[in-house]
């Protein structure tokens, strides 16, 4: 597939779209975040979330008025390991980056840093505030609670967001793990693709409304039948999935004081969760970097079933892609790259990809 | 199942079990809160971390010397917010309470406190641990690394422990958020269960050593095939499930400077990860736990799929066996009664159930 792609630079890529970004009246700063989040998206293969989603959700976003291009983010705290953060529905890229500097300032002090955030607008890849953290020496965590596309074990009805969870470990000459995951068995994005590629999606990934496998991804219709959790089935332990997804609604959006998912209307504000944990404060970061290295190591050495070639750990597999895609660029589809030369256009950017 | 068991009354059993606690040399204290929590585990259902195992573990490990009834614990910090804890191979019930003392104290200055633990033993129910945050009106969270009995996907060797996670989140009327899970599809506890019932398990809980699904619990080797991380297989997110495992496996083993699972001895040392976050330094409680209850109607009364009678909530079924059991007594086995009276005894504690 990725034959028919155009292969671009990412730097190019960042630079042209934190230019347009300015054209619709976002500060430099904020607009660079954006396109780096973006594009870190594009270079870890986590296309769903890269820069193909620019123009559908975030230009539409900042042209309809539904995400602010300069919003007054307001930081409170009582306490020194806590803060809250009223994104006043700006760009969700600047938001939560803001709130992990916020917690990593507070984990500098105190070894741990939690942050609330109410009232933002979509963050995109999860994995990239996390990995914020790993340059500081601490675990970074970052989750966020769309609207409800997910399942409760026994219902058909959905009830939570796809309420996807990240957390970033440093490593030492091993890649950092990086665990970024939709507590439902698939994130909703994969449906999609399999839509634009006309394929059929495997039983446990959604059912419909009566409850029964869905697997012609065309036959969704919103707000009937969903996503499963991961687990797919009670026996093999949706109630976990749930759980999982439940945990990540309160400490999103209950902890924020944002109604849960269940209770919002579509479209209604988005929430975060974002923390660091500082490793220095539990033992010396280099006898943990090291034990991080061997434990990697010692998965990646163990002995394969048939038809496995590697075995990753969280984060592995990605970096493998980074490498490769920061060295001979990102593969982008011509329709993407066609709309971001007559979005340049538009703005009156230079386009050179 | 039920009607071959006795009705036992929880206070009684926790007073024999302490006071036989005490002829092992565990101080009062400690033997009252290791009763309580194994009890708390039969109240709740739990009944595989209840009192049937306190004469196979805990009483042989104190025997054998394995666990040490009168430990020296450690607590160092350098920080406001975290702290280690050396358990000095203590009974891990002890070791556990005392780490979420710990957390809770400094969650209480800061908002936020973490404690990671080595040299611990088994902690039994980690729930107990997570619900302890509950009536100081925070969030609670424990997990715990045992011996690796989980395979990763794409081998059927064993990498990982179980890893169970537990977080316990308070409410106003409806029952706490509980959420207590291993991250395999099952917990280890139920293979033994299935074996002692002579049934077969399902598809999807655990593979032989060439990676076929195992259905004949009895035909399990140790060492060879293993638990499969939750998700099951691949195209259902196992990778999901196993990224969860290595990631308890890290904030327990390689945050408190254990060695990770992959690389340990049999028997070695267990390590545990305890925190707590206090509500009131995000917003206020009453409106946070409002808000709980508010969700958690909201999921209960979500439309049910044919056969369903009840949509729950984590920790939702716990508390109406536990309600029952405290008011019917506890059902236990004829054996397990048994034994216990027999070690009453042995000991010379006053049998009285």
């Amino acid at each position: 597939m990725d034959t028919e792609k155009t292969r671009v630079d990412a730097d190019k890529l960042v630079i042209l779209a934190s230019r347009i970004l300015q054209r619709f009246k976002v500060p430099e700063e904020g607009a660079l975040i954006t396109a780096r989040v973006l594009v870190a998206a594009d270079l870890r293969g986590v296309d769903t979330h890269g820069i193909a989603s620019f123009i559908p959700f975030y230009i539409k976003g900042l042209r309809e008025g539904t995400i602010k291009a300069r919003p007054t983010i307001k930081v409170v705290d009582t306490v020194l390991s806590v803060a809250t953060i009223d994104g006043d529905q700006g760009l969700g890229f600047i938001v939560a980056y803001r709130a992990m500097i916020e917690a990593i300032k507070r984990a500098t002090k105190t070894g741990a840093g939690f942050v609330s955030v109410r009232n933002s607008t979509h963050y995109g890849p999860g994995f990239y505030y996390a990995m914020m953290a790993l340059k500081q020496d601490m675990i970074g965590i970052a989750m966020t609670s769309p609207i409800p596309e997910v399942v409760a074990p026994g219902s058909s009805k959905t009830a939570i967001g796809t309420n996807p969870l990240s957390v970033a470990v440093p490593s030492s000459k091993k890649p950092p793990f990086v665990l970024d995951m939709a507590t439902s068995v698939v994130a909703a994005g994969k449906l999609r693709k399999a839509i634009l590629e006309g394929k059929s999606i495997p039983e446990g990934w959604a059912i419909d409304k009566d409850g029964q496998p869905l697997t012609d991804p065309t036959k969704r219709v919103l707000g009937e039948g969903g996503l499963l959790p991961l687990g797919g089935i009670p026996v093999l332990g949706s109630y976990k999935g749930f759980g999982l997804g439940v945990l990540v609604e309160i400490l999103c959006a209950l902890l924020s004081g944002t109604a849960p998912g269940i209770s919002r209307m579509q479209g209604a504000a988005t929430s975060h969760f974002i923390g660091a944990l500082r490793i220095d404060s539990f033992l010396p970061v280099d006898t943990f970097k090291q034990s991080m290295d061997e434990m990697i190591s010692a998965f990646e050495a163990l002995p394969k079933l048939p038809g496995i070639d590697n075995i990753y750990v969280a984060g592995g597999y990605e970096a493998e892609i980074e490498k490769e895609r920061k060295a001979n660029g990102i593969p982008l589809h011509p329709k993407v790259l066609m709309d971001l030369k007559a979005l340049a256009e538009e703005t009156g950017v230079k386009y050179d990809l």
